[in-house]
């Protein structure tokens, strides 16, 4: 990589691309002529609300959000929306569907059940989160007033290959760590989310892609900033929104769009993913403890059967220019996140190194 | 100014120092030789984690905050401080005083409503909000859970220029568009907050000082996100701070510190309003609201007695390179924020343009 810059496989925060933080720094001082920063505009003023309009429209666009749907900058990022779904669906029956297949979907149930009734309509914390569960095995109430779960599951590197079919439940999903890397079907859902900051944007802007029918029965004591409704009334301008962070994700999706858009990113992250597990299963040292049908292409997870050869591992590729691969506490051994903006280079050389790794040890 | 840029006169967002964009430009793609921008970092990292205490150290030196108090690097602004304060402190009594001196503390007082009794302390809508009630005016009740007010007041260009006295009373002040432009005494307050996007960093960012013991009595229904005392013992990084703000805060804090602390910048302040308001006084066209007594000296709300007159004045100040000085709709007129990052020099240069517009017209 030019410019001295290291191949970062951290969990989120992540890479973005230099291209994109290049353009940044060009115009940081004076964006297009404005004689401005964006992050001195106002955001009232028709120079900031250009910005902000095509970001919601190249959004729309690459992302194919249909009619009827309401694209939401908000913050405060996945945990904010763990309360912001209840607080404003839990009210359609008194209680929801929560899919546990890791950390975040098991914080958000709890926080859930401040609100309502949770049934848990699968867990698979007995196997410590290494697959997905199957649409036999998920136990829906056909009353719930939402079907809740996380796409893709950074700490246990797993990943839901198939969409839940609820029937008329609506669903929920966390796509905080694999949004933008694969086409999805936007109106299969009823609620799509995301924090920005590992496939799309600086930390502190939360995407939400809702069905504007579903907003407006919130319950009375819902925080003005966690309201649907208003968001979308005042199209995510109730107050200033974090400027910066919408103006970063507009450099991101032309970026997006230059890979081929979504389904460009795609076949590259397919292909990124494809050649990290097999160099993993080809290896004798390392083991994915993710089952296969469940694996996770933004995270892989990974370990040798020795704790010192994983700390070996995680020094040697650190001095190595390999930045954050080591594993949750949950989990241990190492974590290679290959986020969409993760050059493939990054992965070929990583690759590179796990072989010379296992032959050296 | 150099670098093309405007005089910038937005009630917020607003200006930031030159040298504080060209330093973020400069390191943009490679913070500090991590070869990572600050952008893409984990905010678990030691390089972030570096970051954060840094900024923490300065802005409690800066500030004065005193042992016993938290200060938190939120998200949401004012607007999510509005829910906050009363969700985590209204439990005390069950009632809390409200003084309503503008837009911002009329919306505080109206979400407080909905999770316990208000009581209005003060209203200055009957006129229009020109003036700060006395603390004689103030109607204190001795049991409320905390007394609210807004420091300044954006729109209407005026400013409290006393603390009120509240006895045992907690005192809450959001001082959103006044923070660090004067000296005060922490300890006289239960909770100070600060949008961070006039005075401080970019937008995306709200600070909270709190005396820690009045964090732990949320009401049973506070969303994670805005429990008090979880972003106490988190030090607010429950999940994923606004990474990029809080940087952008440090930077500001060392400009800050360059022109002599907080009380250098009121020296300098008291000055660029001193000067501001000497030539609108003494001109025949203008005449500002706000009471003699009430001014802000961050936001200059001023006027001519015909509409003809101030359009034409704010299309020509314009052209001329003074951007945003529309006043808002609940006043009209021009209104010029003259926060801590606004030059001298632009507010020496529109007072020359006022003069010659007042000459001329």
């Amino acid at each position: 990589m030019s410019d001295n810059r290291i191949f970062n496989f951290s969990a989120g925060p992540s890479m973005l691309p230099l291209s994109v933080l290049q353009r940044a720094g060009a115009e940081i001082t004076n964006f297009g002529g404005s004689g401005m920063s964006v992050m001195e505009m106002s955001h009232r003023s028709k120079v900031f609300q250009k910005i902000f309009d095509d970001t919601q429209e190249k959004f729309r666009r690459l992302m194919g959000v249909p009619e009827g749907y309401k694209v939401l900058f908000l913050q405060t990022g996945a945990s904010g929306q763990f309360s912001m779904i209840p607080l404003n669906l839990m009210s359609r029956t008194g209680k929801a569907d929560y899919a546990i297949t890791g950390n975040f979907s098991n914080l958000a149930a709890k926080e859930a059940k401040k609100y309502g009734t949770v049934n848990i309509a699968a867990d698979t914390s007995d196997c410590n989160h290494t697959r997905i569960p199957t649409q036999a095995e998920l136990k829906l109430d056909a009353d719930a007033s939402y079907f809740y779960y996380c796409a893709n599951n950074t700490i246990y590197g797993t990943e839901w290959q198939y969409v839940p079919e609820t029937g008329n439940v609506p669903l929920v999903c966390d796509m905080s760590s694999d949004i933008m890397s694969r086409p999805v079907d936007v109106s299969k859902y009823g609620i799509i989310y995301a924090g920005a900051q590992k496939n799309m944007a600086p930390a502190g802007l939360t995407v939400v892609i809702i069905k504007e029918e579903l907003a407006g029965s919130e319950l009375p004591y819902t925080p003005l900033m966690m309201n649907y409704k208003t968001m979308i009334d005042k199209d995510s301008m109730y107050n200033t929104p974090p400027c910066w962070c919408i103006y970063m994700l507009g450099l991101m999706l032309d970026w997006v769009d230059e890979q081929g858009g979504v389904a460009g990113i795609e076949k590259i992250k397919a292909a990124k993913a494809a050649m990290l597990y097999e160099t993993l299963d080809n290896s004798r040292l390392f083991t994915c403890p993710a089952q296969i049908g469940s694996r996770s292409d933004m995270n892989v997870a990974f370990r040798a059967d020795s704790e010192d050869l994983n700390a070996k591992f995680i020094a040697e590729a650190s001095a190595a220019g390999f930045a954050n691969l080591k594993g949750h506490r949950n989990v241990g051994g190492m974590r290679a996140s290959i986020y969409n903006a993760m050059p493939t280079e990054g992965v070929e050389k990583l690759c590179e190194f796990i072989k010379a790794f296992d032959k050296n040890n």
